[in-house]
């Protein structure tokens, strides 16, 4: 038995136990309430789910089990699956184990390599990795069981075998999907000798500054793998396991949410945002430059991408650590230096102008330079990239909540009617 | 322009005053609390989504704008689908209007025939469902028109436009993952002088009791359109949806929750309960040996699938639909002789025990009979049909969010121990 599965064998009945004393001991006590502007606003806020791998403060940003992203910047995305799995950071031998583990799983069948060819020239990109993830689940080992008659307690332990073969093989279609749909040549076969991270790094095929852009996908991972449960791609995942479909739907209907412009599209929109603005002035602008730039965008009601919109009321960590990453790695590339001088000079600009409660970056104000030095230019596909690292927060999601043995989703809905006199009665 | 498009251009404006003015006066209203039990039991009960196509009262089943199911099995799919988004029934000429409509969008796309060849033999068909809907997102308008930059007014138009050609193609799909799954022959064209219902039912080719299976149908594809926001399938949607994911992301995705067992699962076990019944008397048992058999299921503990599990305090009406219908079609048939015995036969016993809070049959309950009398035998196929129809009310949905403007979906998730704490202080 793995290490993994070794650890959470031993961990799962407490959690359990946790979950029933709380049913059994507080069932009826109140922890939120749902106001006509909650609803209005998308749940906004309603405290109605339960998820450990991660919590996002507004003044702290991503915490994975208790530690601040910033501190696991230099780990292995490996490592931080255990971590959100487990609330442990694994030993170097359990670390090693599910390296190896992961390594033994990329097979890809052939249906969905014949599958991949039959997309359309201009297809976007995660219209194919949704539809194939989705076409894999035929390799569910969850749901082959579960029609044979699976035991309910052992319903986490075959949705972290499917955690662990969809994890491992997610990266294999990626990548294959940026090699046929932008013209890149052959696909690039995993490297069994190389961890998750730089194995997804390696089969893109990027052919210079090898060790440097490993390292920047790691880290990619990491920061991107989670951000608690409520967000629309862990949501949805969420639900769609609840009603017992296994981790290929969940994770396939997931990253259809990921693909929505809302979700997943800020990034491409700060990166063209820079690109342009290289344009304009034809060279890297001086700060003088840059700040009468950004100003009169201001003045005339314009956005900033990537600058004013988070809920944080901090800069986003990740984006700490991916400019912490960009001055290690890429220091005097154009689009980066561009990326550092906005920070300097927009937060101070929206605070001047009263307009904006954060003025803080998020995070995609950073990564979608990152990925370009590196020569992945094609900004359709960064969802991809994104996807791939939020398989390893969903998943460990999923197995917890069958740990747990969470029940199917069922909020209520009303109609506008009933909301109407609801709210004019009181 | 359409009757359709024009009927909701003429609504949508008070639609979104009523939604302004209920954010406007009433926004800070609270409507709803959350017990940690509504947490541990899936979101169960929480009032926080709107949603106006239909509603489930306990006491009444499924109501569709204001008009009990029962009311409307008589009424083409294409009718209820112009309910859902309008309020009203149409007129003739508005229900003409629809269907033509729909017959002219009915075109697959050549990649989508040859993905379907790459399944695996044993592939289950909803993963080609899911998969093939996902795919063909490649054909969104509305995801078009928002790269190219569409207004915010004009999200609905182009989501009502994608709706339309979703809803005429899935049942092309449907049929075809039926004939060629399950060795039926060559796939069978769409007749474009059938109705929406008729037309499905055609394609899946049936060839004795034509009209009746026509007109069964067309019963099937009303009665399963819609059932509230709150459920997987339509929840899923629906965030999915909220980052603005096209319609074919969002339902593949909700159908991916429709694929799990405990969502779309029980019509199957209903019907294969009454099959081995069958099998074990070797002919339709009088109703003291059914009463005697199911009593002493029920003594040792086991259930009678379909009957005791529902969330309503009364029948299932789409159980009272499919059994009106049942009557009239194939009132002889051995399996539908079982159901309807079931019917006289088990709620009785459930009450006798004091087991079931509710002992009334479900939809489940009746379905499968129906489906396999006209030759649909193979179980894991029921679902998509369910699915088809479900298309219905989910694209109606995403419609109606589009015109009121709803945002992005954001619950929050706490972790155990949050709720351990908050629950302890209380």
């Amino acid at each position: 038995m793995s290490l993994l599965k070794t650890k959470l064998l031993s961990q799962i009945p407490d959690l359990k136990e946790r979950v029933r004393n709380l049913g059994k001991n507080h069932g009826s006590k109140v922890v939120s309430e749902v106001t006509v502007e909650a609803i209005l606003g998308g749940m906004r806020g309603i405290r109605s789910l339960i998820c450990d791998t991660s919590e996002v403060g507004l003044d702290t940003g991503l915490i994975i089990r208790g530690i601040p992203i910033l501190e696991l910047t230099d780990k292995l995305p490996e490592d931080i699956l255990w971590l959100m799995l487990t609330g442990e950071l694994p030993t170097e031998a359990e670390s090693k184990d599910l390296q190896a583990d992961l390594q033994k799983r990329t097979d890809i069948p052939d249906y969905i390599w014949a599958m991949l060819k039959e997309f359309p020239k201009d297809a976007h990109p995660m219209n194919m990795l949704s539809g194939l993830v989705s076409a894999l689940g035929n390799e569910s080992k969850f749901k082959n069981e579960y029609f044979k008659g699976l035991k309910k307690d052992l319903y986490w332990d075959y949705t972290l075998e499917d955690s662990l073969d969809l994890i491992a093989r997610i990266p294999v279609i990626a990548a294959a999907i940026y090699r046929v749909r932008f013209n890149k040549g052959d696909i690039i076969k995993a490297d069994p000798s190389l961890d998750w991270g730089a194995n997804f790094a390696h089969m893109l095929g990027v052919e210079t500054e090898v060790e440097s852009w490993y390292k920047l996908m790691r880290m990619y991972m990491v920061v991107h793998c989670d951000h608690e449960s409520g967000n629309v791609s862990a949501l949805t995942a969420h639900v769609v396991g609840s009603a017992l479909s296994d981790v290929y739907f969940s994770l396939s209907a997931g990253l259809a949410g990921l693909a929505g412009p809302l979700h997943g599209l800020a990034n491409q929109e700060c990166l063209k945002f820079i690109i342009d603005t290289l344009d304009h002035f034809g060279k890297v602008p001086t700060d003088d430059e840059l700040k009468a730039y950004a100003k009169d965008r201001l003045d005339r009601g314009l956005v900033i991408p990537g600058y004013g919109h988070a809920v944080l009321r901090v800069t986003d960590p990740r984006f700490t650590a991916s400019i912490e990453y960009g001055r290690k790695l890429i220091p005097n590339d154009d689009r980066f230096v561009m990326v550092e001088k906005l920070f300097k000079i927009v937060p101070q600009l929206l605070i001047e102008q009263g307009k904006a409660k954060d003025p803080w970056p998020n995070v995609d104000a950073a990564t979608g330079a990152l990925l370009y030095h590196y020569g992945i230019k094609e900004f359709e596909y960064y969802t991809v990239i994104f996807s791939v690292s939020r398989a390893l927060g969903i998943c460990s999601q999923l197995v917890l909540s069958r740990a747990m043995g969470e029940p199917i989703t069922r909020p209520k809905s009303v109609t506008t009617d009933w909301l109407e006199k609801a709210a004019n009665k009181q």
